[in-house]
Order: C-alpha cells, then sequence, then structure tokens
C-alpha cells in the first residue's frame, strides 16, 4: 500500500503493517539495535547503535591498538581514516571524492569554513543568517567575529526573508539546511545560486539532512558544507563531524586551525607551516579514532541503503504521523509546526504545544522517545532505516492516551533536568 | 636495589630482576594489555591499552547508547563528562577543581588559549616558543597570527635563551614543558615567574608531562596549560585532550571556538553565545563520548599509582638505559642527546644516529617498539606503569645485536611509510 492509497482508505494498524511488509528497507531494521519497548524518534539528535559497532570497536581496542599499538597509524589506516572516511560520506551528500574530510566536531568545522568564508570575501562585512538556526552555529559566528575584532556583523532574518536580504555587503550566508526545530527545509539551490549572483558563498550546515534524505552539494554548486556524525549517519554519541569544501575553494585559503595533521608533511615536524593540498588542511590534532571507527560503522549501513527509498519512505512515514495525530489528538491543542508540502521538510514532524515539556517527558516514560527543544516543540525524527509504520501508529496511539488522560499533569513530568 | 646501588654493582639481568621483584608498581603492568613478544618503549606515542577499556567501552555501547540511546546524556553523565574527567585529570597536574575540561584534541585547545593569551595581553606583540617546540604548538600560532591578521610575531629562541629573551614585548611564552625530540625539560617554575615578572603569560603544552612526571600548575602560577590524552594518560588513539585555565584569567575572557556546549544554558538555544562561568567555556562542540570514556579508564588507572614513585622509577629506567646503551653500544655511533641530568628530563632517552630511521625499522621488526623522530632520532619513552626493569635489559641487548651485526643495513629497513 502506497500513501495515496492510505489516503483514500481507512488509517488502520493492519494497513500500516502492510506497508511494513512491503517496505523494501525493512530488513536493515535488523542491522539496529533498538532496546524492548522503546519507539525511538530521536534518531536526529542520537542515533540508534548499529549491530556491527561493538564488534568493530572491539577489534579496535584489542587488536588495533592492543596488538598493533602505535604501529596501527600505519597498518589499521588510522592515518588515512579521516580522508577515508570523508569520501565515503561524499557519496551521501553529492560531492565529489577529495572534498569531505571527517574531523573534529560540527562546531569547531564550522570555525573552519566561517573564517575560509569571511576571508575568501575580504571587502564585505556581513555573515547572513536566521535567528532560528541551530544556536551553535549562530555562536561559532559570534566567536569569530569577536576574535577578529573587525565590524563584520552577523545579520539574522528570518527564513522567508534570507533571500532577498542577500546583498552587496554579505560575504556569507550560512544557513541549516533542516531546521532543527520546525522541519523546514531550505531550498539549497536556489539560496546558492542566489547567493552566488550577488557574490556571496554559502555554508551550509548538513546536521538534520545528511543521512536523511537524498543532497547533491555538487548539484548545488555548494561552496561549504558541515555537518553531523552522531545523529542520521550513526556514529555514536559525539562521533567526529564532518566538513565540505568545493575543490575550486580549497587551494585559496589556509584554515585557522593549523595543526600538523593538516600539514603538507606532518612526519617532517618542520617549524613552519605548510598547509596540505586539498580538503586535508582541514584537518587540525590528531582525530579520535575509537569514535571515528563507530562512525564508519553507521556510514557503511546508509550506503548500503538507497537514499531515494530513505527519502520516499521518511516523506510516507511523516505525513501518515500527521494524518494520525490529527484524526486521534486533534482537539488537545497541539499544533503543527512542520511544513506540510514533503518538498520542503527534513525528515521530523514537530508540534508546539503549551505543556510541550510534560507531555514528552510522559512520552519518554512509556518508551516512546522523542525530542523536546525549547520553548515549547515537541519534535519526533524519522529514520527510515530502524522505524517501521507499525511503530508511527503505535506512538500516536500513546500520544493519543496521554493528552486525553492528561497524565502530562503527574509532577514527575514538570521537572527539568540539564539535557532534554 | 636502587640505581646506585645498580651503578655500583656489575649491571646484569638477574640485578634488574631484582629491582623488578622489589617494584611497587610492578603490578600495574596487570593492568595494561601488552603483545606476547613486544618490549614497547613508545607510550609516549601512544599509551597501552588499560585492560578495562574493552568492557567499559561494550557497556558504553550496549547499555548506556544501545539501552539508554539520548536519554543517557543525563543518565549515563555523558554531558557532565568533560568537566568530570577535567577533574581527574587535574589531580594529575596540580590543579583545582573547575580548572581543566577535557575537549577537542591539543591543537584545538591549544588555538583557545593562543587566543586568550594574546587578548588578555593586548599591547604585546610576541608569541615566544623554540624552533625545537612540537610543530603543532608552532603551526597552532601561525594560524591564529594569520586569521588575526595583525602585527603579531611568532618568535623562536633556542630553549636556553628563552628566559633572557622574554620582554615588554612577549605577549605569551608558548612552550612544551618535555621537548618530544630530545626529552629535555624545561624549568616551569623559573620561566613562569620570569614571564609574570615581565608582564607576559605563558602556555604549557603538557603532552610529555601529564602522568609521566609530577606536575605543579598551581605551584607554578601557571596560566594557561594543555595537554595530550593518549600518551601517558593511556586513553587511546586521538584521545581528547585537556586544558587547564587558572581560575583568575577564567571570567577574563570568553574563548573564539564559542560552541554550544560552552554555553551558559546551552538547552535555553537563546541565540546569542553567553559563555558558561568557569572552565565550561572552553568547551565548543559536542564531545566525542566513546573516545572520552576510554580516556576516563587510563587516567583512573593513572590515579591509582603514586606519581612520586612513577618518577623515580622513570628516572632510573633511564639512568640504566642511558648505562647500558654505553656499555653495550657505545661504539657504534648513537649520540645521546638527553639531558643525563635527571632534573631536566623527562620521561624518554633519545640518540641521534644518521641510520637512525632503519635502526628503528630493524628493531621494530624484532618486537621492541620505540619511535623514530626526523631528522635522525631514535625515542625511547618510558612508561613506569607497564615497562619493567627486564625490558630495558633486554631491548639494550636487541639494539646492541642490531648495531653490532649491521641489520639495519638490509633494504626492508630502508623503506619509508606515511607515518612513523
Amino acid at each position: 500500500m502506497t500513501l495515496t492509497q492510505a489516503n483514500t482508505t481507512a488509517l488502520t494498524r493492519e494497513a500500516l503493517a502492510a506497508m511494513d511488509a512491503s517496505d523494501p528497507l525493512a530488513s536493515f531494521k535488523e542491522q539496529f539495535y533498538i532496546p524492548q519497548g522503546v519507539l525511538y524518534f530521536d534518531g536526529n539528535s542520537l542515533g540508534a547503535v548499529p549491530k556491527t559497532v561493538e564488534g568493530r570497536l572491539q577489534k579496535a581496542i584489542t587488536e588495533e591498538w592492543g596488538n598493533g599499538l602505535v604501529r596501527s597509524w600505519n597498518t589499521a589506516g588510522w592515518y588515512e581514516m579521516p580522508r577515508r572516511l570523508g569520501n565515503k560520506i561524499a557519496r551521501l551528500i553529492g560531492a565529489d571524492d577529495g572534498e569531505v574530510v571527517v574531523a573534529d566536531s560540527t562546531s569547531v568545522n564550522l570555525f573552519k569554513v566561517l573564517a575560509a568564508g569571511v576571508k575568501l570575501n575580504p571587502n564585505r562585512r556581513v555573515i547572513l543568517s536566521e535567528p532560528d538556526n541551530f544556536p551553535t552555529d549562530l555562536y561559532m559566528a559570534q566567536g569569530l567575529i569577536q576574535l577578529l575584532g573587525s565590524d563584520h556583523e552577523l545579520v539574522l532574518k528570518p527564513a522567508n526573508e534570507i533571500m532577498g536580504a542577500i546583498d552587496e555587503n554579505t560575504a556569507l550566508v550560512m544557513l541549516t539546511h533542516v531546521n532543527y526545530r520546525t522541519g523546514a527545509m531550505h531550498d539549497m539551490n536556489a539560496i546558492t545560486a542566489q547567493a552566488h549572483a550577488k557574490g556571496a558563498l554559502v555554508i551550509w550546515d548538513l546536521a538534520h539532512s545528511a543521512g536523511a534524505l537524498p543532497v547533491d552539494l555538487t548539484g548545488a554548486n555548494a561552496d561549504f558544507a558541515i555537518g553531523c556524525g552522531y545523529k542520521y549517519l550513526n556514529g555514536g554519541p559525539g562521533a567526529p563531524a564532518f566538513v565540505y569544501v568545493a575543490k575550486r575553494h580549497q587551494p585559496n585559503f589556509s584554515q585557522p586551525l593549523a595543526g600538523w595533521m593538516g600539514h603538507n608533511k606532518p612526519f617532517a615536524f618542520d617549524w613552519k607551516y605548510e598547509p596540505a593540498e586539498g580538503i586535508g588542511r582541514y584537518l587540525a590534532g590528531t582525530q579520535a579514532v575509537l569514535s571515528m571507527t563507530a562512525l564508519e560503522c553507521g556510514v557503511d549501513v546508509m550506503l548500503e541503503a538507497d537514499m531515494v527509498q530513505i527519502r520516499e519512505k521518511s516523506l510516507t512515514m511523516a505525513d501518515l504521523f500527521i494524518q494520525l495525530v490529527e484524526q486521534r489528538c486533534g482537539s488537545f491543542g497541539l499544533e503543527l509546526v512542520t511544513p506540510t508540502d514533503g518538498s520542503i521538510r527534513g525528515s521530523q514532524v514537530s508540534y508546539s504545544h503549551p505543556q510541550g515539556f510534560p507531555i514528552m517527558q510522559a512520552l519518554v516514560t512509556t518508551g516512546v522517545i522523542g525530542d523536546y527543544r525549547e520553548p515549547n516543540i515537541l519534535r519526533f525524527g524519522f529514520t527510515p532505516l530502524y522505524v517501521s509504520f507499525t511503530d508511527i501508529w503505535d506512538t500516536v496511539a500513546i500520544l493519543a492516551d496521554i493528552l486525553q488522560k492528561r497524565t502530562w499533569e503527574r509532577p514527575e513530568f514538570q521537572r527539568r533536568g540539564n539535557v532534554t
């Protein structure tokens, strides 16, 4: 059954089970560990564990680190890993070999390309973004501007005003492709083209795109991108991030976090920095090999899947979720903040609700793990490799029950921890 | 038997075995995995595996990541880990709670404190270091200066001229406490005092000190320090690094890699950066939890040991090594480049030799793993927790054999890989 059929027939759990039965991605669920009793809709905060990770890390610890010791920098390929894994991720985001490297965190990688963008457009003073961009992106731009002590300015405009705000003073447009709160997706091609027409460069943050939907950086003629290893790429908590720099920009700038791993000849131990040819110059210090090894497991699973099928399933799941919530929870004050039009939506559905925090706490207690984001957002991420259509049915049923019985009113659901 | 006794009696394998038998640190060797047939003298490049790592990482993967999923940021203490582990490392380097945080790589942490030092001393233009400092330190300073586009200058003076070169234009002295090549150790107290007397600040790179010998940052009235997790702390390949900032400097500067984990309220998702109180502001993005978990295993073992005993054994081992090499390899052209005076030496012994590279290759083939450093240095690191006195005897015997038989002349030992 397709979604179109689902729209015209009664939505039942049986109908969704039939969709699972014919889902070409269904077998991928076997490749992940999902705890008993959990319905996981937070893979866009931390992806689930690929089952290969445990054995692979054991090998990395006992054979590579344990037996190989320092020799494993050569013999186990540790030294090449950031580039090798970068080339794998490149295939998920429409980039070429030699345009992506895995290193550091998303924030730190953003600093590198922010510096590149500002210095490659030296006569302009504005970094343009939106107030609803993921905060760390805005913070990193503020950190760079403060360090430079220059008259650069971070200008924030609402998403729908970005295109019109790009002008002859815009050095750099810095946007997250899919909004972390609403799930709304920017038109990467149109904004990049508009920026280029106005002489600006663009940084795309792919945190909620890479592994979630087809991205074509080459097709968009993108300049710079960064992204996260621990969301849709299932690389584990705090997994290393990646950075993309279009080949045409690589020779023209040497990024400021000029550590030895980005040197042209790191083991010559010269005193003078000479950046590596190509994307390698976006490396800084020695990379966290164990965390990167786990990330490779996640990326390898993702590369086995067809990204078009992932996207199709993701959109269908989100449409079904919206429909079911409307049918079953429509009278309880949830307001959809995600676009209903799939073509401008990432892989999540979010609702605002004045009691968003305790409702999510109540859900988590039942085993439905979504995410809460300030000020009042309930966020449900769809990861087609390990979430099924019946999971969606069951989740909406539980949500409806909580709303109907006002379970969220219990005092224990009102208390806040430091991380949500 | 002590070293003094060793000096006055014949050095025999039996005498060294007796030293092992009475070594108060001997039992620590059981806590590490050393492969059969390996004599490991490269723990200052990559420390050996603590035996706890495998089980601990398995738990982190299956229980914390697997079962806990995103909830483990709270329930498994991931969120607090950089500060908690920072406080543990503080005890190894004479710092207080709240002065050390674990994050990123050594290079990236250096960038943070370089920026702090330069900005906190705004009327001065010189970053003073030595040409033989570890290259990544020099590179990061070059990267910062180039980014600032200012008239700051990296001035390099030989180690013995540093004290005299600190003047009224010195913003910052940046030194590695123990030289990676020669093992020579700077006088931290004297240089810090001299810098302060001249109005300069100091960054100490503790890569070859933390976990190797007693460090007292508080006693030295230190300003900033950074250090490495994968050498003497045995944290695994590319383990996260640490950064120390004296409490008096913390409120006065907000470092430029202003990621959300360094924000005062990261989960308020405000658009404006507001640095955390205290050392937390030296965090940037989300940290690599799996790699950090392995590092904690290494630090925990180190905290069980008495640092005074570690230092005593390290010095004795190095003295013995020097003595034995002199006795058995004296005529083969090895030149000692490490101070014989233990009080100005770290935990390694290095020799130059025109055939340094193939000699080390030949050694590695026999299972003796030391390190080669350009241009001609054979480096032997001493890690008292898992290297024994008889290991030293056996290593020198093998070295003597290689030199005597000129095994290193074989063509296979002449070929160079990209990492050595």
